[in-house]
């Protein structure tokens, strides 16, 4: 498995999807990092949301940007085998429960899309109980992509075979299509599933060799101890798979999870379409450490909209060379984070398009721009 | 003067203000934490966004609290007379360029605010020069309230008089209650005003003792030797004028600006009614200490928008007891990181008001509840 070459393995589809995936446009990051200093603001004075500004225009090829609205955020759902070892304090139906809620626009993320003004699109692609007879809201859709009833038990078996992972990368790459066909601009992450952050925390310490003592944490309210039983069931669960960081379908087949898949897929597909993807926190951050595997340029498309109280988090963002926009301590999920996060990015952008220049508003420059 | 009594000094408009404001209910506060803990998601997994929507609570005095909409950012706009010393690389001429670019929607403050739906309310407190001749956007409103053209050169005597500092704190008083009185629910703070940084500087050190070189930063571009004149600067004007923190009108009068005054005012006026606001940077973080001595309750209702790049505003949080919301490296004035707080603070509510509760949801609770 470790020689495993995944440039060989991928299915058409993953294969001409990853082909087509380009490095963000550097002469219009370059356009936009010197209108940047035409607007009427100190050069640098907005910080962080100048440089997110000129990615954005890298990432659409054309500066100014275009303000990246409408955003859809995709919550995947699934659940996982691992949950059988005790890794969360939560049932296992609570996630079945909580795919009807977001049905229903009760959650968190639908409240937060509201105020921001984005789409939800929920994906079951794997919850182990049937779906609840619920009405959709008005403002989510739901979508079934069932590609099992679950995943396995990592610590027993592979959570998935190879297929199954293809069959989920490509839900997430057919949603993103389908949602950026229908004038979607901007995609963030969003995740649904019990026991999904001991998952992540296997993936992160799979594709960076980090201990999963430094990368694992109290999710959803694991308390001290079950957090040390999560670390020591990833640490048997590596030990046997032994996965490869350069077989990316391979670790997520080892360890992975169904809505792990799908959120690569999204992700890849973003990117093939330079449509910025904004990610929550640390079930996210495992999932693009996969799709850097598979297509390293696709990093350039995500935007980290916070910094998750998962200590895998930091671990992503730090690998990834993504600085996050939004630092509040949350730990939820459900894309919560990256919502939050969707009018910090379109402001990004919206300067670039909107702000007066020093010469059209009339206003005189810096002394110090002559020194 | 340091033996001042501010309770006799006052004028009575502002007296009165100041007597009606009482601390946020924490009866409010307390039902929100329990109704917190009561929502579909892992207890405290929203982080530092359930904190403030209890405070929210107490603020408004009812749990769940209103959503804090329409938003007004009151861009308050002064010039400072201690700009002769050479304190800034910008020429005095771009406070009333960057009023005309306000007025005239085209700048970042107009842009931000556009896109998260505030309202931006410009006050014309003082600038030196005649307002320049633009066609008012839409979206804003110009206010003439000219209680001088500008202040005097705090190195030479005072920077206003004690009548003028109470008249700017009774144009924020009205501006406040006038945009409440309109519907408004949440005030942002903003400002325009060369040199401001080196006034804010000057009354963090004067409210709390501070070394003026730990809270003195590079402002609107200043490189490091201006920043040292800055600060000699600053020390001989508390040398000469040593203000009382117990006279906060008096300090005003001292080192004080116009729209520091205004910002004064517009706290108190938005504290008395009840009503949140949102602080932008360093100017908002000197305004607010000023307002607490005036009435240490105002700061029950302070929300720290963000964390601005200039060192005093991190000593006005901490000697406040405020967390920022945003941290992104920002400098720029005008109300931009309190513009961008908007739509969190928006959404701190909002998810006590509509997130549906594990009983109403149908939810399983996680096993640790019962330990």
């Amino acid at each position: 498995m470790p020689t495993h070459d995944p440039a060989t393995s991928h299915p058409a589809f993953l294969a001409d999807t990853i082909s087509r995936i380009r490095p963000p446009d550097p002469d219009a990051y370059a356009a936009a990092q010197a209108h940047q200093d035409q607007l009427t603001k100190p050069p640098g004075s907005m910080g962080q949301l100048e440089q997110l500004g000129c990615r954005l225009a890298a990432i659409a090829g054309v500066s100014p940007p275009p303000v990246p609205a409408p955003c859809a955020v995709v919550v995947c759902a699934g659940d996982h085998g691992v949950h059988a070892q005790g890794v969360s304090p939560w049932p296992q139906e609570v996630t079945v429960q909580m795919v009807a809620n977001v049905v229903a626009g009760g959650a968190v993320v639908n409240t937060l899309a509201r105020q921001v003004g984005a789409r939800v699109t929920c994906v079951d692609v794997g919850v182990a109980q049937p779906l609840l007879p619920v009405p959709v809201a008005e403002d989510v859709e739901l979508v079934s992509h069932r590609v099992a009833d679950g995943t396995a038990d990592f610590t027993e078996g592979p959570a998935m075979t190879r297929d199954q992972v293809a069959d989920a990368l490509v839900v997430g790459i057919e949603t993103a299509t389908r949602l950026i066909d229908d004038g979607v601009r901007m995609l963030a992450t969003g995740d649904l599933g019990i026991g999904n952050t001991t998952t992540s925390a296997a993936l992160i310490a799979a594709m960076t060799g980090a201990d999963p003592a430094a990368v694992t944490g109290a999710g959803a309210g694991s308390p001290p101890p079950m957090v040390q039983h999560k670390i020591a069931v990833i640490k048997a669960a590596l030990e046997r798979h032994q996965p490869s960081p350069r077989d990316p379908l391979g670790v997520l087949a080892a360890v992975g999870g169904l809505e792990h898949a799908v959120l690569v897929g999204l992700i890849l597909g973003g990117a093939s379409r330079r449509i910025p993807v904004l990610l929550d926190g640390v079930i996210a951050g495992s999932a693009a450490l996969v799709a850097r595997a598979f297509a390293p340029d696709a990093v350039g498309y995500l935007i980290a909209g916070h910094r998750s109280a998962e200590p895998g988090a930091r671990v992503a963002h730090d690998e990834l060379g993504l600085a996050p926009l939004i630092d509040l301590g949350l730990c939820l999920g459900e894309g919560s984070g990256a919502v939050l996060a969707v009018p910090l990015a379109q402001a990004a952008a919206r300067m670039l398009r909107e702000v007066a220049t020093f010469e059209s508003a009339g206003v005189s420059g810096s002394t110090t721009e002559h020194d």
